[in-house]
């Protein structure tokens, strides 16, 4: 590596550079009078590629916005990393409260400031560098590389998720390198191997076939409200278990190197508490609250309406009311399954008073990379390298649908080495992004290759 | 009263078509537009009490709309009554489900359809025309009358309160005399003698101090929407019984007499399941339907709201939640007390975890008319004499907070001898009145004064 890592330090400047261009292109995916962006930043992308040496590349059309792919498979008998990012990105509104204009990148206290630069442009640009370096030290890398890149990430990912299905045998490889989730803390090294599943659904009631006054038949109907408030209440026992019959049969247990990977990170209940500004943290008894975040299901309400909502007082009984309840999943937990046992629970707390509908709105799959996995390791050897401190491992509570798609389509492990921090405002005004960890990130993902390829 | 009814019956068509004259004053009450409407309605209903033989009219201005007065006291030694009822209307929307334009009175199947009809119109004119139909036979009353006609019924009687708490003196009588409520079943004599009273609050509570997404923090905090569906569920027990301390204490029990007076209406669960379109009616443990309409305290949210309440999913965990809870109270339930009793409970009931603000939205007394009352027997027998047929004793759900007035200002028992029915479409398209049970009600009016008066 001598020669890789020295070059990678030798172009620091030029990469930030680089990337500036990058982050010039508004490619929002969301608003179709950012097309012409969109096309720009794909084929920013492959000529970036192209420039680095990947030999293959192809723009794929979708429906949607296009795919661009590459690969290098010069490396026979040696692993196939195939790493994935988006260069699409999150609207701006509210645009106002932007210190400077987003799509011309600023760099202040060495953080560059642009939407996207976080997410996840920054990030996915960092593996083009590493593979620009190999090629220019060494003339090849040491594993081959399929990169495949979307530009629909911020919207669902369908098209990618049909290309995917279409194109099992191109993609096929040995594991998923995402940059596209964050550092524990900056400059600690932090591999993420799960995150959870989703099942989101709606349950609505019908008690009357119309609201009624509630001076005149207050008392000789169930109140639908009342009734959904029961059946919420019923959903969770009082240790804060969920009740769903079957709920727990698949969830993997902590194991007690998790539990202790989880004890050694500087985690604060109170901090957390004054951060989202609660009294106190609440949860199922019996687990830490970062064990509750990343490796126990939960069940919430999303949202929830009936009868009056307006200002002031309107004295009826309403007809309908509405939940919204989704619940995070942990491995092994199947959403089809979770969904099944749902919707029977609730229809048989249902009482007779009322009549039930419960809508399937949303799922996903959770996802768990077996720490001992070979990439797995290779990447946390790699940003133990990169930056002088060992890895720590975490979870992620949130749900990343398109990992579920490579677990199951291309039967790949996928390995979630982010550089982002939670704090660099993904989503909002002022995104930006740490450009130490950018330099790291490209250092990381260098290392990575050799590491994965021994 | 040999000359008194049959004047009344020999001048039957002559009343409709003076009421309809009174129906084609579009006196909304609720919209600025109608303003000149409403001094028309008032004027109109001077002329006619001074047409009838009532020798002191006022109309006092007020804030709002004007109220008519009107007092004769030319029987010394002899109760006074006051008949109250209200000019103005309900607006008309949707008004393209009426038959026919709603201030342009029509008749069909001996029922009179127009805004007002039966709400209260009609029923007011029934005792202008008795009390004419006395002096135009007699050349006088058997007892004193006093009038008091109001313009803001519909919009909450707000101006009228005020008027009553600076005029108890000129109010002051021996009893209030009604028509603004329904007859059991048509052609059935009905005493209403109890009305319920109102607690309406609203409880508002906040856990974070912001939305947050329900990936990255489900399993952390307390969620609002779950922790106010179990203070909701909480605020009854399995029977169906309201769990707020001290919330039954005063409820008066229902005696023998109310009790047997209840079994012989024809009243059906089944049938009134089919009407409001449940499979099922549902209600407190230990008491039949009409019971628990009419003579049982009830606690029924009114509306809620939290989270994301659009189309699809979302997924956060909200910041705030929000109920809008009222209780409806029977004798002699103080809803002042009640109201500090929910808001200790419902602090009580609130986790640490959320923070609570309980709001009182708006509250009436419940009201009791005692069955022995020499009003109330007088109006019996009256509605005997005009029907034919033994008078029922009903009470109803609801709250009419201007009854409360009169009892707690004036200290006189209200007698409500309503002869609208509950099918005549009050506040809704198409309202009209049973021209037979308005003919009943002049009859009932002229023998009540009568004995009354005894």
């Amino acid at each position: 590596m001598i020669e890789v890592i020295p070059f990678i330090n030798a172009n620091k400047e030029k990469y930030i550079d680089e990337l500036k261009d990058f982050l010039k292109i508004p490619s929002i995916s969301t608003l179709p009078e950012y097309k012409d962006a969109i096309n720009s930043a794909a084929d920013f992308v492959a000529k970036k590629l192209k420039a680095a040496g990947i030999s293959r590349i192809n723009i794929f059309k979708t429906e949607g916005h296009p795919i661009v792919y590459g690969e290098w498979l010069g490396a026979p008998g040696k692993p196939t990393v195939l790493i994935y990012g988006h260069y699409d990105v999150q609207p701006v509104d509210p645009i106002e409260l932007w210190n400077h204009p987003p799509f011309d990148p600023f760099i202040k206290d060495n953080k560059i400031y642009a939407r996207g630069a976080t997410d996840d442009k920054g990030q996915l640009y960092m593996h083009i560098k590493s593979v620009e370096a190999y090629f220019k030290t060494r003339g090849s890398l040491p594993l081959n590389v399929k990169f495949l890149i979307e530009g629909e990430e911020e919207i669902g990912s369908e098209n990618l998720e049909k290309f995917i299905n279409d194109n099992t045998e191109l993609l096929k490889c040995d594991s998923v390198l995402i940059s596209d989730t964050e550092l524990y803390e900056a400059g600690l090294p932090t591999l993420t191997y799960g995150l959870r599943g989703l099942a989101y659904m709606e349950v609505e009631l019908t008690g009357p076939s119309q609201d009624l006054h509630s001076g005149s038949f207050g008392g000789a109907v169930a109140n639908p409200i009342n009734v959904l408030a029961e059946m919420i209440t019923k959903l969770h026992d009082k240790n804060g278990k969920i009740t769903v019959p079957h709920f727990y049969n698949n969830v993997k247990r902590l194991t007690k190197k998790e539990k202790n990977n989880y004890k050694r990170l500087k985690f604060s209940d109170k901090r957390l508490a004054r951060e989202l500004g609660v009294k106190e943290l609440y949860g199922e008894k019996g687990f830490t609250t970062l064990e509750r975040l990343w490796a126990r299901p939960t069940l919430d309400c999303n949202g929830i309406f009936g009868g009056f909502t307006g200002k002031g007082a309107k004295t009826i009984i309403p007809s309908m009311a509405t939940a919204k309840i989704s619940m995070r999943l942990v491995p092994d937990q199947d959403p089809k399954k979770i969904i099944k046992e749902f919707t029977k629970y609730v229809k048989k707390l249902a009482p007779k008073s009322v009549s039930i509908i419960v809508r399937e709105l949303h799922s996903a799959f959770p996802v768990l990379t077996p720490l001992g996995d070979k990439a797995a390791v290779a990447a946390s050897v790699a940003m133990e390298k990169a930056f002088g401190k060992k890895t720590v491992y975490v979870r992620d509570g949130g749900s990343v649908p398109i990992v579920t798609v490579f677990t199951k389509k291309l039967k790949a492990p996928t390995v979630l080495m982010g550089m982002g921090l939670n704090s660099e405002n993904l989503h909002s005004p002022n995104e930006h992004f740490d450009l130490n960890h950018f330099h790291l990130g490209i250092i990381s993902s260098a290392y990575f290759m050799e590491e994965y390829s021994l």
